[in-house]
């Protein structure tokens, strides 16, 4: 089923031409064994990226990991300076993370919610958040409200102004491509929004933006999305190491005295015995310890990014996307899923009197990776939409027409 | 400097033979390069270790993130079994995470604290536990209570026992060996201690034991140690990758229904839009992502760690570093810091009229690995010890009497 590189078809309209695109091709090993469309669970590594690692790896079992990690200490901090260039701040800005959960915590443990406290947040909203904000409303009392969606999909506008100048919450959390749909947030309209809130009330509401699926598949610039906070995973569109996270915190925060409940011996120093002092930085909402292998694989996943280009790979992914649901739409029985004003890279579809496993297990016999999305993870969503699960393919910059010409001719011959 | 392994010298009383180290040392790539005494920084990876990794990640680049971890799913799972027969438990009571601090977070902010609760704990508790604990303080008004040190160092039983009853606290906090001395708390003592207390308060107190530098230099069995949880770090005397951790979670801690405050979509299952489920097992404390090629190196490194015995590792590693504070000791200027009624690999030494980053430099130019440690890692400790800073040596079972004669040598040369 693997397609060949020496004759890649691509579609019309494509922003790369065939030469960029083999070159991407040849420079990722795994477009060789797989057409990998499961880009939202983690994207292919470009080899750089896993030669970093490789070579860091055997660094630290040469020399000592303190010892390799120290060595290469100009390179761990151009990790810092490539993740500020991506989302354009300085690098005091960006703290490594584990993963986007992982920044989320770090950014929502920050703010000292109160009982009643509200937090406002949308219906897409990522599912492992709306949990936080369960266990936060079970533990501490604060108030969960949603904005409602608007009919073509996405938050409501009118009524996240109503309700942000209503309830003046805490805290605003919108995610910017949920997990489980092709939809995208109107984040530039909602930081209009918030922007104009904060004239009139500056010190009401922290916003975090959950940018998870958007980061490597879009631009993304913390100075036009406005958010205090921006949590990503580098392991999906970014095509970095599984296991890395990037948490971007504003000015703002850091100079109001923000900092994670559970600050560590790297984000705070000891002073006395009843006080600590805390870094003036992002390095606040840091752990002492990483796998630097993982920090160094991600600053070569940021760079290979940046070279390709964000608006490009936006406008390329955007356009095979448009193309697999264009497909899939056409074929008996499928129902595409995706909603909202601008849809990315995540392809969602239902097919009637089918289950999602037999078709995943056969796509992957066919070395076609996509992934089963479940109810679990966008209750609000799958239960309005009505469905108890969705098939999940995910292409970028990578994939050419005629993996997904397979990709569909698989998905017809396995539910005919 | 470097120490030939074709003949190498161990000390009378050794634990092991010439012909184990040196196997050791054969599967131990680092020891032809590095003399290693930062074990508690991060132990030198064994080859399998290592391979472990660098295998998965090839994997990953070779068909995709995701694919990977689903076709080692069994290795996976083996890193759980691993851990349980590490601290005598089930592998239900098993969290992965990314650090002992990780670890010590997640459980921590699974003890629903409210504001006058009283947490217990000793005068050489880790740091970022201590800062946490001041976190605590001021976000929720908890109250933090030090057992005095007894003369000869590590908690007094008697202050223990009176505190323990006169202020029923809500979570009882041991660090079982400091990161910046040789001190090992008598936890067997306090384990009874704690048990007879659990027989006339059964349910007003959560005992966590940090773990972090004891995993991997002796027997750690949960059975006896009588902690509701366990918080490792899996790169030091465990010799795993870095960024990795365990958390063992006792049955009683998983059945009351503990659960972190920041529980994600592994930990639980969103089940209505105001409802979540939390798993039964430890599962409950984990996040969903991991960088599963640490997860699969820290199942290699228990399973190595296993198979050479821990009770052996510990005889020899009290023998090498028993020596080492003896030979210190025995040289000018130098004060040997270490108290308590047992000691352990951790050994720490003051040069009167010298700096800490001055010897460790020059150590490190003749291939010797320590590091500096500094008031702001234990100020209840440096404090009373007087000093500012410390130069740690941690030695672990593959060192041999010849490097440590090396390392004398060069200390006594740098400071000459």
């Amino acid at each position: 089923m693997i397609v060949s590189d020496n004759q890649i078809l691509l579609p019309t309209g494509s922003v790369f031409t065939e030469a960029e695109v083999k070159q991407f091709r040849n420079e990722t090993t795994g477009t060789k064994n797989v057409i990998h469309l499961n880009n939202a669970g983690a994207g292919l590594m470009p080899d750089v990226v896993t030669q970093a690692q490789l070579d860091h790896i055997k660094l630290e079992s040469e020399i000592g990991g303190y010892e390799a990690s120290a060595l290469r200490s100009a390179v761990i901090k151009a990790f810092y300076e490539q993740a500020a260039l991506l989302f354009n701040c300085k690098p005091a800005n960006i703290a490594f993370t584990a993963s986007a959960t992982d920044s989320y915590t770090r950014a929502l443990s920050s703010v000292p919610f109160k009982a009643g406290d509200v937090i406002l947040t949308d219906c897409d909203d990522f599912v492992s958040n709306q949990i936080q904000f369960l266990s936060l409303q079970k533990r501490l009392g604060v108030k969960i409200i949603h904005i409602n969606n608007a009919a073509i999909g996405g938050v409501d506008l009118n009524d996240l102004k109503d309700k942000l100048y209503k309830h003046l919450p805490k805290l605003l959390a919108i995610t910017h491509i949920p997990t489980n749909s092709g939809l995208v947030q109107p984040v530039n309209e909602i930081a209009n929004i918030y922007e104009e809130y904060l004239n009139i009330y500056p010190d009401k509401t922290w916003y975090i933006l959950d940018a998870c699926q958007s980061a490597g598949q879009m631009k993304l610039d913390v100075q036009k999305l406005k958010c205090d906070f921006l949590s990503v995973t580098c392991r999906k569109f970014l095509r970095g190491p599984r296991g890395t996270g990037a948490l971007y915190i504003s000015d703002k925060a850091l100079h109001t005295g923000l900092e994670p409940l559970f600050i560590d011996m790297r984000g705070a120093e000891w002073t006395t015995k009843d006080t600590y002092k805390q870094q003036p930085d992002a390095k606040r909402y840091e752990d002492w310890e990483f796998a630097y292998s993982t920090v160094i694989g991600t600053k070569a996943a940021i760079e290979y990014c940046r070279t390709i280009g964000e608006e490009k790979i936006w406008q390329q992914v955007k356009l095979l996307s448009g193309i697999i649901r264009e497909k899939l739409a056409a074929i008996d029985r499928i129902s595409v899923l995706d909603k909202g004003p601008e849809q990315g890279g995540l392809v969602t579809f239902n097919v009637k009197d089918s289950g999602p496993v037999h078709i995943v297990n056969e796509l992957l016999k066919r070395k076609i990776n996509v992934v089963a999305s479940y109810r679990a993870f966008g209750i609000i969503d799958f239960d309005e939409k009505g469905v108890e699960w969705a098939v999940r393919a995910s292409p970028h910059y990578y994939n050419t027409l005629d993996e997904i010409d397979a990709f569909i001719e698989s998905v017809k011959e396995i539910i005919r």
